[in-house]
């Protein structure tokens, strides 16, 4: 039975990294005892260890232990007997490049698929989709496959922005980009705006957070849903 | 000798669709006739015949005739014998994905090493870096590669966007995707703001519009080129 947190960011603007979803996350990973952090997306391009350590100084809050995968001798092996799993965010090529190299993409559907409780956000989040095409990143690297996770039967934009109405800017809006991606896919894709996040039990999606997601489908007008409300659409 | 103009967008703020390129596209396209218009950015998802048509009334404010790649029976030879080449933005993704798919791209490279007289805005413009790996759009196809025309040195950042510092926004800034870029890449990139060319007459290459250029290099602070400069720091 899926248990996946699936958040838009790790940082609300104001707050310190991670520190909004502390008091979620201590009954999330209760009895977990170590987590296993997946550093790949590397954001600003840090290094894994620079990433597990900024992470595990987060987690001390609650009084969790963080392991790297990077540190892992058998990732495969590691994801498997692991009792709690995080993906950061950072750049989604770079994430989605890497597990699918490390070929740790499938066994970590699996654990996702049998329960092991997870935290994804930004990036973290954007691969529990089917696939990443819906991201923000720039493609800084040339992944082997846009596919990702399949644990959400549909795709996430992250860190979701309205339009900024007073703009001199002709660049496209994000809500542009997203019915772009519907004149060549079907995927339907859940803009989650900054403090939102979705919680999983099973195959029951709730919005958490105090923002209405937005739903964009292919050929309908996108909508909005309220928070602690069931994402029932796509069942 | 190379012969080209490669524009940050096609359409500033409170204008119309390359209107303020076209006192310099008169010149440029002197003698052209008809212009060979490469359609498949296809922005919004518009069909590249409804594009075609866009950019056909644009051009006919200069007496220009415009003619869709799409229509053309033999692609490559349309390319080699065209007196002139605009490929306009959209989705860079879809585009480099078309160019691969129809195997033009390298066609279309040696059209412009030939000095045929070519225009690019955004997406068009991006193609014209050695890889579209500092685009701003979304990945909504997959393309074979992400290398591009490689015409210029460096790559481009179309739509270049200062920080906005009042944002309360915690998604990367245009900046910090940049420097992620170089992370992962040697090769510099310039970022074009809206409003502003580049000028390229066989190897030299100036700066056009009313804004300077931001120019960011691999283990260097980023700096700033002024408008009717010769971009030589790549040479």
């Amino acid at each position: 039975m899926k248990n996946l947190l699936v958040a838009s960011t790790s940082t609300v603007y104001g707050g310190s990294y991670l520190d909004y979803l502390l008091p979620t996350l201590k009954s999330h990973y209760k009895n977990v005892g170590e987590l296993l952090f997946v550093p790949y997306a590397r954001p600003g391009g840090i290094s894994h260890e620079e990433y597990t350590q900024r992470t595990a100084k987060a987690f001390s809050n609650i009084n969790l232990k963080v392991k790297g995968l990077h540190t892992c001798k058998n990732p495969i092996e590691a994801i498997k007997i692991a009792k709690g799993i995080f993906t950061g965010g950072g750049n989604t090529f770079v994430l989605v490049n890497a597990l699918h190299t490390l070929e740790i993409m499938q066994p970590l559907r699996e654990a996702l698929f049998h329960g092991t409780p997870y935290l994804g956000t930004s990036a973290g989040s954007n691969i529990c989709g089917i696939t990443m095409q819906t991201t923000n990143d720039m493609p800084i690297v040339y992944p082997p496959s846009f596919k990702t996770l399949g644990v959400l039967p549909f795709n996430i934009n992250p860190h979701y922005l309205d339009p900024d109405t007073s703009s001199k800017h002709m660049g496209e809006t994000r809500e542009t980009r997203i019915k772009e991606y519907h004149t060549q896919n079907t995927i339907p894709v859940l803009g989650l705006r900054e403090g939102s996040w979705l919680e999983v039990k099973g195959e029951t999606i709730m919005l958490k957070g105090k923002l209405p997601v937005r739903v964009f489908e292919k050929n309908k007008a996108a909508y909005e849903i309220e928070p602690n409300t069931e994402i029932s659409t796509f069942n």
